[in-house]
């Protein structure tokens, strides 16, 4: 999950980045009014069907800001939200709940948008052995954010960045001189720890991989011929990845190609954000 | 429009940081088999058909990992593109190529896929007098782009942020004790180089906002009789704007009520990215 | 005022690399002596009559070093202070007093002689309608500080920085082709938010600025009788702001001018420090 | 002098920091008016006699936001400047030129304003041994530009901050028992190469400080005869410092106690800044 | 190596802050002596036999205080290097060579001690199939450069840190109840690019970890007896990692155990710095 | 010693630094497993006789991941630990245990390594007036902890870095034109409150020195005879500290030279850590 230490080191200085790009100096609106602190309350509502992913990022919005304020949720990151549900209580300084709304609700927005699409790409493949992950295709930083609420939709996550995987594409392996050149070199290379795929066009290409050692081929835009018969060439040595132009309008034909995973950059790229609204302010008698 | 001092003071920042959430410490691929500088191409192709917008953020994110690298455009932001054309030509190590060409992308298909969205929208609005702006809908560390990519659609730009201009909402006149008292308060504390300006929900709201001296009059989630009477209480002395969940689908019906100017998250939140590739890189021999 | 959002994203920064600047590895002679944790008291006193402005500033210094220290004000920000006068008890690790001390009193000081200075000022334009502000004349990274001084003073801020409002000087009048023409950019470019301020220095400026539709007009360094003749000329229908070489020598004989706002670099460029002291500091038994 | 290491370490973080905090996005007038790269030319102009300081820090605003831009000086910092006098010619992008202006200007006039005041009151010591320097009542973040301008300025400075030499107050020397218990532990604790300085109010503190070993005595605003008195007691064991609401008007009277320093805070806190301004801006035909 | 990008985004803030760390405000005492820019020369001279890592990194220091630095290398990283040999020839401003030379040598002397012992187990296991690896004890904030001296010394990389691989260890097993429940915990939640490491302590441990699909057994502090009963029982369906308190002194007896890694974290925890120095500097005539 | 003003000003800065080098995004493991806060004990256990150092440090890094970890310590920086020594006790969320183990064990095997090497040295030079210190030859980054350390083991340190005091090596003096000029040009220049030390290589350089005022003379590489006639000569006018390749097997027989201090880089670079360990790590019922 995004747990205490990923929050401390990573999330929190791209929230408080978030923060300071919304307020230069002061939110000037709110600090013509409320000259003082004013204890107020407000409820997070939905305003969309869908599921919903960021409560935790939506709450350290405001405790960046004031780590008094409070925040009590009504539901968990995954859980099947409803157009009116209240989702959450929100008590704190109403100037801090003011200068934050946005920041908060744009973080837990568009977090929830990806879940509820991953979520529905994952029930078209219900019943598969076919395995929805996400790419390397996120909004700038946001890589942390996105690839959390693609697991709370309940897909997988490919590699999380350039680091921590090899994946040899046509250019990698055009500068090796070929498919078993270029896994070699990435075994000399990389760490034994590192699990080397290969993106593959053709089918010699994917006998070569799995010659060479490749831990995942990755099938990139075949026809589905053509992938039924590397999954058979690769015959279980290696993982098998499909990839190219994954939407909700498409992935349920590949159910059947035999392949482990199916990659698929719409989900953070292209999923439309769920409508949630920060509603009912008010101050504290 | 994304100026050298504007490049040089904020998004190099932000551009960095997206760089260093794809590469923990080395693009583990290129570094196995590209172990000395190569110099190479590579073109930028068109997939989908748009307006382009983030050419020089494109542009930045390799000159950031490598000053020499040379990226030669064929259009400039704003410009339609379509399926199949070259954007551009880049020439420089092929290392770099490889490492910058996810983040590259990343801002390049956003912006455009914004600007694209933006224009749609623009045109559904020609020959009436409505100005389509953005709003504080954003991704968080994104606003400085996608704004810019709004303007690059053809429409204009509501407030930078919270500190630019006097907002005042239900909240903030609820506190004040009323639109009137609202209205002096920030009157009193904001700059007086800010415009003030008020979310109305009923007439009388207007009607007070009006004669307070308001800028700008929101007119918030109002019928379009509502908004054709306020418009006629307001009589221009005030600029108008309308705003509530205005998208692609709706907007041509807002041309006839008199408004000055029509706000919309969707422009930023969920505008489809526009496909983009890197394409045909190879070693210069 | 500088509400805890704002302390939270701009000030803390500053303030601790205020303090980094004032030790680079430890506070050597504290450490000399003090080698555990020693709980203790002082008072901050004032040594001069004057205005004082930034408590929250220095006690956040203190507070930034160490969050159990406490920091008991008898005073507010805008209140009159007198030579002698104490007006605050601090509580904490005396080597966090000792540390924090002068880093504390150098915000303070400079921010109560802003305050000190600027109420001077805006007494001696009592009684006219002539309202005082400041400019971007500031010290480098303390603009937070000091135009919040300004505003304990009792004066206003002008814009806060070069984003939030155009204002467009002879070389942008000169690169646009004239007065009329830089309007009509500025209309095209800027957020219809942005208030647009014309720098005037003929009559046939004015003129064209406020048919142009400027939102303020600046009256650079005119005659008397030259501003009043502006005044006329503008009848209303633009804010006009007077400026040049304004000072508490010179502020008074523009009261009856007819202006709106003045502009003054001084209250933030030359306003001398207000005498202040921590004294008494004592171990607690 | 601020050489290149010390530009790159520390005072480009510190620029552009003072850059960003006065453009949030962009420098809306200008972009609003000059939409490409525009070559110009502009002259830095003396508006007041003084002594210039912080030229090569000028130049740095304009190189941070545009590397190509090129300053040439007429004049060294140290040099005594006049009314009128033009100092340096610009050229480069007009957008860095309008962008850059008010930050540059800034560090240059108080930088050039201590750099003044230090000149008259070393000019008041003229023939006598006493030196002048500077305090830590520096403005936050600023200490750097504002000691380097007291240098200029022909005085010296005292100790960079708390971790570049001991100085033992009122309060180390009650907290360790007393003048010789406190230089005692100094000693132990601080590193052999740091000088220990001792402030005392009485005789008997110079004398236990003198015989403690001390390397310095402060005299904290003792009487000229006591002054005298310590002078005669230390007799060259120690450097005597003087202290103590020193200011332009009142320093001449020190030349004859004998002692060797007398350090200023008012060099720093409270030198008003010199008039400088860009003008002739014009585009290059 | 440390390419281009990986310098960019991660080496540069790293050297930049070694740099901070040894310069508060100035080098004073070349300040003192070289008021101007003074070219000279120098000569980096190796004092010890060993082999040299780090030469980028060190040339890194001077190009980061001044771009126009050139350094001149006779070696490259991996080359064995010999007492009194000449490695590079230095020329720019001498007062960047000599406020740069102490964390250019602090940087190369430890990257090139841990290259010269590594290099040393790795041929106390040639001929053998067993590759030596680093870990995760590196120095805080060297592991980039630690990590990468272990490769030009011949070995091989762990995992980078905690993000690129799973290691199950004895609290995470016992967490989840067991090795097999841990592996399926980690196979569900971890992407499928990452392999799975499963730290064994006895031979049933072995088995379960095997038969759970583990793609890597470490043997922690087993016998030589146990260890290879481990290795026959693997079997060839796991990698096998020996691990424990390897040194140069006792690494050579595990050449027959049939493993295929091992890891040793005296590599970059103990190994001692190789002598090297910056001689012959002088001015350029 | 590290108070708690250090602390938040620089060591926070790089014990995140040196967590975020651990972790990308996530500890992997550790979230596969523990899904939820889980609290938790776990013992620091020494491996190893020495001198513990960094025990505040060691506590922090948990504290920065989570603040509410807690950690009672048996023993303090400065004591002798024995093999099999419980040295803390630690409760906290296990995630947080498990992610923080590895960073903080580097810091505190590290530093009491440097404390352990620093403590036998010092006990070879018991019974001598020659006190031993550091250099600058620490490892990059870790100067605030090694320096530290170093004191803890019962030594003193040199000069923090370059700017806190003067010391005028060869090549300072060839391009000063000899010792007194260098002298000379410090003394103008350098702060007075900065002590300036000479590095001589010859009698007539020693001579030199002392005559100019020199309050610190290195004796640099010189055989024992000549270091003793330096002593002689220098006869107590300046602080004499020896120098060059000092370690553990040569230092004892300084001791009769009649030097002040004797100067050691081996202490920072070539300690051997002391292996230190978190064990017994379970859950809390």
């Amino acid at each position: 999950m995004i747990d205490e230490s990923t929050m401390m080191l990573h999330a929190d200085e791209l929230i408080r980045a978030a923060l300071a790009e919304d307020v230069t100096n002061e939110d000037v609106s709110t600090a013509s009014i409320l000259r003082e602190r004013t204890p107020g309350v407000a409820e997070l509502i939905c305003k969309q069907d869908g599921v919903i992913a960021g409560l935790a990022v939506f709450e350290r919005v405001f405790k960046l800001l004031d780590p008094e304020t409070l925040v009590e949720f009504f539901v968990r990151d995954g859980d099947r939200v409803h157009k009116g549900q209240k989702l959450a209580a929100l008590e704190g300084d109403m100037r801090v709940l003011l200068t934050g709304e946005r920041t908060a609700l744009n973080y837990l927005q568009r977090m929830s948008g990806i879940a509820t699409y991953t979520a529905q790409m994952v029930k078209l493949l219900e019943g598969s052995g076919l395995r929805l992950v996400d790419t390397r295709k996120t909004t700038p930083n946001m890589r942390l954010f996105e690839k959390y609420a693609v697991r709370v939709g309940g897909a997988g996550n490919h590699r999380y960045n350039l680091s921590d995987a090899v994946l040899l594409k046509d250019n990698h392996i055009g500068a090796a001189g070929g498919v078993k050149a270029a896994v070699a070199a990435a075994k000399a290379y990389a760490s034994f720890t590192a699990k080397i795929e290969v993106e593959c066009e053709t089918l010699d290409m994917v006998r070569d991989a799995v010659e060479a050692g490749a831990d995942i081929i990755m099938l990139d835009n075949m026809s589905d011929a053509q992938m039924k018969e590397a999954v058979a060439l690769i015959a279980g040595r290696a993982v098998v990845e499909i990839s190219g132009n994954v939407t909700r309008d498409n992935v349920a034909r590949l159910k059947d190609i035999g392949a482990d995973v199916v990659s698929c950059g719409a989900l953070t790229h292209s999923a439309p954000v769920l409508d949630v609204s920060l509603k009912n302010m008010r101050p504290l008698l």
